[in-house]
C-alpha cells in the first residue's frame, strides 16, 4: 500500500496552505487520536473559488469539483495537526454542506467529490461514515462546505 | 432490563437491511468503542417514503414517521456495526435534520419521531443529546435526515 | 491563568438553569472523557429572545448576541455535566447553526458571537475547531443554534 504523501504526488497535487481563521477558532483540535477540524470551503489562494447555490449559480459537475477542494483543505489541515500526511490513521466521518437551489436534491451526488477523492489519496483508510445535507448559505457565499474527523497514528 | 433485541420484536419490527452507499463511503466506522454512522435516510425496500419538505408535501405527523423510520435505519446500521443489537450501549448523540418550508418551525418535534423511537426500543440507554436544525434539502428529497453516534460495549 | 468561574464573575456572568427538553432526550450524555451536548438555543428565562432569519428579522449583531446567548447556555449545560464549569477541560468542537435568509452570507461573523465569548470565558482552552452553516429554519424559530463538544477533566 502506496503512502499517503506519495499518493499525493503521483496524483500532482500539493497540501495548500492551512486557511488560518481570523476569529477566535482554529483550523483543527487534537484530542486523544482524534483530529477534529474545523469547516473547510473551497478555498484556492485564499479565495473562495465556488459560489452560490447548485441548481443556480453552480451545476453538479462544479460543485463536485468544490467539494474535492474542500477535502483536499482538508487534508492539508488533517496533515498539520498530524504533523505529517502519513501519520493521519483513517478518516473517519465527513458531513457535507450543499448550498442548494430550491429544486436541488442530488446532495449525495456533489458529495462524491470529496468522498472520492479521499479514498484515491488513502485508500481504504480514506473511506469513511458520511451525511450529506442541502443548506440555504454558507460563509462567504461557498458552495460547499465539509466537516471532517480524522484519527491520527499515536 | 429487557433486551433491545427482545423489545423490537415485541414493537412487531425488524431490523431492514442496512442500505449499501453507491459511492466512497460506508454504512458506519468503528472507532473505539464509538460507532460513527452515515446519514441516515427514510428508505424502505430501497425506496425514499417520505420525501419534500415539512409544511409543504408532508405534514408533521408524517414527518414523525420519517424520523422514526430513519431511526429504525440507523438502528439496523449500528447493530452491524457492533455486531449483534444487544451489543449497542448507548445512543450519544442524534443530530436530525428536516427539509423544511419556509413557515414551519417545529423541527424538534419532527425530531422527537427519532427520539421516542430510540428510547422505547433501548429504554435509558436509547436517551441521548440531541440537536435538529431545519435544512433547504436533502439527499433524493428525503424529508428527513439523521446522523447518528452509538457506542459499544467493549 | 484565572478559572472559569473567576472569570465568568468577572464577567458579570451567572449560569443559566440548563434547559430541560421536553422530549425523550437530554441536555448532555457524558461517554469517557467527552461531553456531547444538545444544540442550544438562544432562551433566556425559557423564552426564544432572538427569533427569525438574519437579514429579515435580524441583523448580525443581534445574531451575534444569539450565539453568544447560546454558548451562556451550552457552558451551563456543559458545566452541569462535568460537575463544575471548572472542571471543563477544553471546548473542543461547535458547530453553528445560522437560520439566513437569502442573500445573507455571513454566518461565520455570527459564529464569532459565540467563539469569542468562549475564547473569554475559558482563555486558550476555549478555542475549538469550528463550521457554520446557514440553515432555513431552526427549532422555536429561533436564529441561531449551536452544537458544542466539550472535554472534561478526569
Amino acid at each position: 500500500m502506496q503512502r499517503p504523501s506519495e499518493r499525493l504526488r503521483q496524483m500532482g497535487l500539493t497540501l495548500p496552505p492551512v486557511a488560518q481563521p481570523v476569529a477566535a477558532y482554529v483550523p483543527f483540535v487534537r484530542h486523544g487520536d482524534l483530529i477534529l477540524l474545523s469547516g473547510q470551503i473551497p478555498l484556492e489562494d485564499g479565495k473562495v473559488v465556488y459560489q452560490g447555490q447548485v441548481g443556480r449559480e453552480q451545476d453538479l459537475a462544479a460543485a463536485q469539483q468544490a467539494a474535492r477542494l474542500c477535502a483536499l483543505n482538508a487534508v492539508a489541515a488533517g496533515a498539520a495537526a498530524a504533523g505529517d500526511i502519513d501519520r493521519i490513521d483513517r478518516v473517519l466521518k465527513v458531513v457535507v454542506y450543499v448550498a442548494s437551489h430550491e429544486d436541488f436534491h442530488d446532495q449525495h451526488l456533489v458529495a462524491n467529490g470529496a468522498s472520492d477523492f479521499l479514498r484515491e489519496l488513502f485508500g481504504q483508510a480514506g473511506v469513511h461514515a458520511r451525511a450529506a445535507v442541502g443548506v440555504a448559505k454558507l460563509p462567504l457565499n461557498s458552495t460547499v462546505e465539509i466537516d471532517v474527523t480524522f484519527s491520527v497514528r499515536s
